[in-house]
């Protein structure tokens, strides 16, 4: 992996510190549990005969795709055009844009479908058809063209009982310089519904619409759903797709904890953060983690506040401001004493894409020793 | 500014291109709005014939804070260590870093008192104190040091009514390897109570403490608050401070304008989105400005939900995922006729200092043209 970090960059001076050096907060990343969520994910894939097609954009480091794809590099979902970008330069292949495809996104898109044997772009709209149809893609190459499907996620996508996805999938099959490579749907809504049945769901509703597309006379060589709460918790059905997508499993966080897709020792990152000051007066103490260091979501989730101290379940994460989180007790009285100023403290984060994308870089640790810093992307 | 921007970065390659040519999201700033605030404030400082110490944490630029000083690249307290670093290297001096001291910090702080003229670091401990007095600062300098006192705000700082404020002043006046500097105070309770309150509140607590400081036989020559909402609506009562250090003035948001410090007009940066598909049966279109480029602050905030489209006040962005921005009307039937595909939109934040974080560099805007890329520093 050395070609990731050829650059230096400040992290790379941290390689060989034990956590307990590392200026806070910082995004500390267990590379055993990474590994092993990554592998277990791969096997799942294995064990259905599916493809895994990893999405980045939880981590969106070249190292973390490296483990996703079993260091074959190929095969991968990006949230943004920069990340395509960054993997396309790194040797990574058969990658698609996850991402509705708009005219703005062109130049780049046709740079992408320059470079590599297969890149693919994903569409929900006649704009989109429309724009690929009436611009030549690369001398040689052809437009490969995924169709974004709604399965109950209420985002993008063509809604699965509407006749445009049939409809869609013959224009681009109809189109010389398009590929009909398949459709994509992603159950985003086991976040908000029972996971079985979202992933149950899309399964069926994904399957229905791949027979409806190939009955109007379309080749769909690729069905896929992903969601790491869905891919997580397997079922045979998967069987019946081709690919899976998911992306948050890299890391996992206190919210896949609540939807059954892990426990808390499987969460793969935390924010370490020092204890900055103590306030008797008030039965609190401040810490030097604010939004920057966590992002503010998952207030009104968790009885912890704004994320889970690991080993430490009396406190909650009260407050944040820019550069500080305020640190107060369940119940009874803070002891000042088990935390004193300068002392380090963990935090479990609610959402660790949005926790994640606070960092230039992460610390990777095994054994409580940093043994690499994997440098982020961000931008679009 | 030019030596601000010495290594290129992919964001130079849009200079001179217009508004609607940007990759989107793209934080954009108004530069004559920039300069306008940053001009108002100095000319408040000018009337009351006190030092403004801008905060840089905001926008972490180089170029905003050349304008937060006048030319002067004197006088800016920082959120971070890294930001003091960014500017000790681009030759600003007499830099504060306003964050509570800790022992982890002396390494960094030690490199920082040898490098400029005069750094300053921020107490409110005795550990603070105790690190200072037990190490020596770099020959032929002492250790600069603020006080911080809470007059209201609750966070950091010593309760500007408990007496630790005049032990620790004589205490830091008596090491001799330190300089007491004088007291700091953050008005943030400006932003969860009247303004005139908390402003005046904390004119009247830091002119007392400063007092009892002085009577316990100690000079403190420095008396400063600060925050956006009080330092834009300024009192005659500022002449007894010797300093204001307000941050957020140079973008300003929409919670500014809630509070009284600006209209609508005033905020000088914006996120450009594009629309990337409508979804009839929904009534409801989506952009692509997810929480990764706008943040989820501010949400019960605003009728209009996450932030307010400039131009359409009739539109709400009602939910978000990484990269996605869900947009519905208040009212009525969406006119997706008049929101075309590819079409581009502004978005004004709620909170500029949590949107601004989210951007690697910012496109500065002159009368629709791009004229300058602002690189940020990011990361402690």
């Amino acid at each position: 992996m050395a070609e990731a970090v050829k650059e230096g960059f400040p992290g790379t001076n941290d390689i060989g510190k034990s956590v307990d050096e590392l200026t806070t907060p910082a995004f500390v990343v267990d590379l055993p549990k990474v590994e092993k969520n990554c592998a277990t994910m791969l096997e799942t894939c294995k064990k259905f005969g599916v493809q895994l097609r990893a999405q980045t954009k939880t981590h969106k480091t070249i190292e973390g795709s490296i483990l996703q794809t079993g260091g074959t590099r190929r095969s991968i979902v990006t949230s943004t055009l920069d990340e395509a970008e960054l993997f396309a330069k790194n040797h990574f292949d058969d990658i698609l844009y996850g991402f509705p495809l708009i005219p703005h996104h062109l130049p780049r898109v046709f740079q992408l479908t320059k470079t590599l044997e297969t890149f693919h772009v994903m569409v929900d709209s006649d704009v989109a058809v429309d724009t690929l149809s009436a611009n030549s893609p690369p001398e040689g190459k052809k437009w490969s063209v995924f169709l974004k499907i709604d399965c109950g996620n209420k985002r993008a996508g063509v809604w699965w009982e509407n006749k445009d996805a049939e409809r869609l999938a013959v224009r681009i099959h109809g189109t010389p310089n398009t590929i009909f490579k398949g459709i994509y749907a992603h159950c985003g809504n086991s976040y908000s519904e029972p996971v079985t049945n979202a992933r149950n769901n899309s399964i069926d509703r994904m399957l229905a619409v791949s027979e409806r597309i190939v009955s109007s006379g379309v080749p769909c060589p690729t069905v896929g759903i992903g969601s790491t709460p869905s891919c997580r918790q397997p079922c045979p059905e998967m069987e019946k797709l081709t690919e899976l997508h998911p992306g948050n499993y890299v890391f996992l966080d206190v919210q896949q904890s609540t939807l059954g897709s892990c426990t808390y020792d499987d969460i793969a990152c935390s924010v370490a953060t020092r204890v900055i000051g103590h306030y008797p007066h008030r039965n609190q103490m401040l810490i030097d983690c604010g939004f920057l260091g966590l992002s503010k979501q998952g207030w009104g989730c968790m009885r912890t506040g704004y994320g889970v101290f690991r080993g430490h379940p009396n406190l909650k994460l009260c407050a944040m401001t820019q550069e500080i989180g305020f640190v107060e007790p369940l119940e009874g009285s803070l002891d000042f004493a088990q935390f004193p100023i300068n002392s380090l403290l963990h935090i479990l984060p609610w959402h660790s894409c949005a926790t994640a994308a606070m960092y230039p870089y992460y610390h990777v640790v095994n054994q409580g020793k940093v043994t690499a810093t994997w440098k982020t992307t961000r931008g679009w």
